[in-house]
């Protein structure tokens, strides 16, 4: 299959879940008292998002399932004769993803978020902190409402919260790396695990806790979230160097800029290159797009955009592989293709 | 039993317990890396605290297991010949507790907290957010250490995430009515319930859930919790016009000078009084001892301090009522004299 249409039978497959989650994510999050509260929790979850947490979580139960008809999600049968309602687990995760966009925004100061203003902006820090705050509790309650027997329902309830746990961690890493010249590669690797791959295998893992898969499938597929988690934080490094700013939604090479430690600037650094003075203006709007551009060639040059590349797709292929524990059939196959297309995508 | 012997008895109680919940927080909370973050998450902990939740959670263990030996915190019989380890449920508890005073101390813009800097003054907001995050995961995580049967632990994280939610909630309303005129008293009780409240039925509630106690137990020690919990923050009401700024450890009428709706101006407004016009220097720092004591007599010529004070009685009476489910021993008293001692304390 090429690359474009491999590109089209993801997204397919995404939009095709997507409209259950949107449903779902306000049947299990209504607006409620005090109203401004909520509307300010739901804001960055109704500025759309394309679902691929949810989206993974939801083929990883339809690969376990091994069906051809799609079982409905809010009464999934599991491996043991049980029904699980595995969308409350997809909104659960969705929901804690959003918690942390809106703090992560506070925290970066970042002034828009999918286009739109973030949260502390179009209300106030004091509001999306609470509203933060609130989507962080509403994720355990919701994840409470897969009607798994309690023992599994308690799996999924301690594998919410460490993810949590790690992702804070991961975000702590991250801001101490602003301040530190002397970052390895294994330590922001570790990083991108905790902050952002975590979720992913978290996603990939609930099926196979909730519907009482054996310890070897649960296993693999947290790697493959894992793995595929990293792969697609390193594209996210990558396309900040190599995407035009319109396409991207934010100044080409931002991360630059902002003195962002990433795998590139990692590996430019240990090859000679003056990562510090490649970009040395205070704001992002003040740099000129010919200064992106020279950046970008030196990082070119010295192999380091390539080198991302390179392991991001590495990952991509450690992660495909774990996925040999579900049987053949079309979900697994869409979550092999999921994984190709986080490293092909543009943005 | 005079007022005197029963704070003296009720803080012997607290005392006799809190070096044991502060063992067990170094034990359920060790600074991990980041280093800095779990420094700043244990921050507040670290600053000391009465403990007053996890006494009552403690206490409620040992009413219901009604004996005279104190069984052991970490393996307490429970009503059907199992082991609970009850300090897990006391420290996650208190690790609520000290999430909130964080984000709190951050949305206020407070500088000083248990007469510490406040973690966003100590670190920064950034890493006061995060540690905040960091500790909201940890409960879930120290909550599932209890060791229940997973039913009962279940129950138990059921009842910690809506407790968040409603503090959240408690805290939006709170913020809300402060640009608010039209606030009424049963708004503002609601608003301390959900705030303030809740976080003590649920120290209360957990051991009756996790024990395994009879459902109108449960419910009745809700309840207690609740009451309690609506007193506990009348009394600061009252506290902070009564009580000498030394004292008090912050500028005695600050409630006023930020124009915060206690239960105290709602009455005072009713009957007449301009609450507005009370105080209205900008900053505390400029409000005379002269000013606020003039302010305290207008309220205390209106009836309002009174009301609120009686107020708080009748809800530590109700209260207490609800303990009648509870056999009669020492714990069950101790749990009477907190009731009593969180409206008769000096501070």
């Amino acid at each position: 299959m090429s690359q474009e249409a491999r590109e089209r039978a993801v997204l397919a497959a995404v939009r095709e879940r997507r409209q259950q989650v949107n449903d779902a994510i306000d049947d299990d999050l209504p607006v409620a008292e005090p109203e401004r509260l909520y509307e300010a929790s739901r804001y960055i979850l109704e500025a759309g998002g394309k679902r691929l947490r949810p989206a993974v979580l939801l083929l990883t139960a339809e690969a376990l399932a091994d069906t051809s008809d799609t079982p409905p999600y809010r009464e999934f049968p599991d491996c043991i004769g049980g029904h699980v309602d595995v969308m409350s687990a997809a909104v659960s995760i969705e929901v804690i993803q959003s918690f942390t966009l809106i703090h992560d925004d506070i925290m970066d100061d970042d002034d828009l978020r999918r286009g739109s203003p973030a949260v502390h902006r179009e209300y106030d820090t004091e509001t999306a902190i609470l509203a933060g705050d609130t989507l962080y509790s509403k994720a355990f309650e919701i994840m409470l409402e897969t009607g798994a027997p309690p023992e599994r329902g308690l799996r999924a309830m301690r594998t919410l919260a460490e993810t949590c746990t790690h992702i804070c961690e991961g975000q702590a890493m991250d801001i101490d790396f602003e301040t530190r010249g002397d970052v390895v590669t294994d330590e922001y690797l570790e990083m991108v695990e905790l902050k952002t791959a975590v979720l992913y295998a978290a996603a990939a893992t609930l099926p196979g806790l909730l519907l009482s898969a054996d310890e070897e499938t649960v296993e693999a597929l947290y790697n493959y979230g894992l793995r595929v988690g990293q792969a697609f934080q390193i594209q996210d490094d990558v396309l900040d160097l190599t995407v035009p700013s319109a396409e991207l939604g934010k100044q080409r090479g931002s991360d630059l800029v902002e003195d962002k430690t990433t795998i590139i600037t990692l590996h430019a650094a240990e090859h000679g290159v003056d990562v510090d003075g490649l970009l040395d203006a205070e704001d992002p709007a003040d740099v000129t797009e010919a200064a992106v551009q020279a950046a970008v060639q030196a990082l070119q040059d010295a192999g380091s955009i390539q080198y991302a590349s390179d392991l991001a797709e590495d990952l991509v292929e450690e992660g495909k592989a774990h996925l040999e524990v579900l049987p053949e059939n079309e979900a697994r196959h869409r979550l092999e293709q999921i994984a190709d297309y986080l490293i092909e995508r543009g943005y």
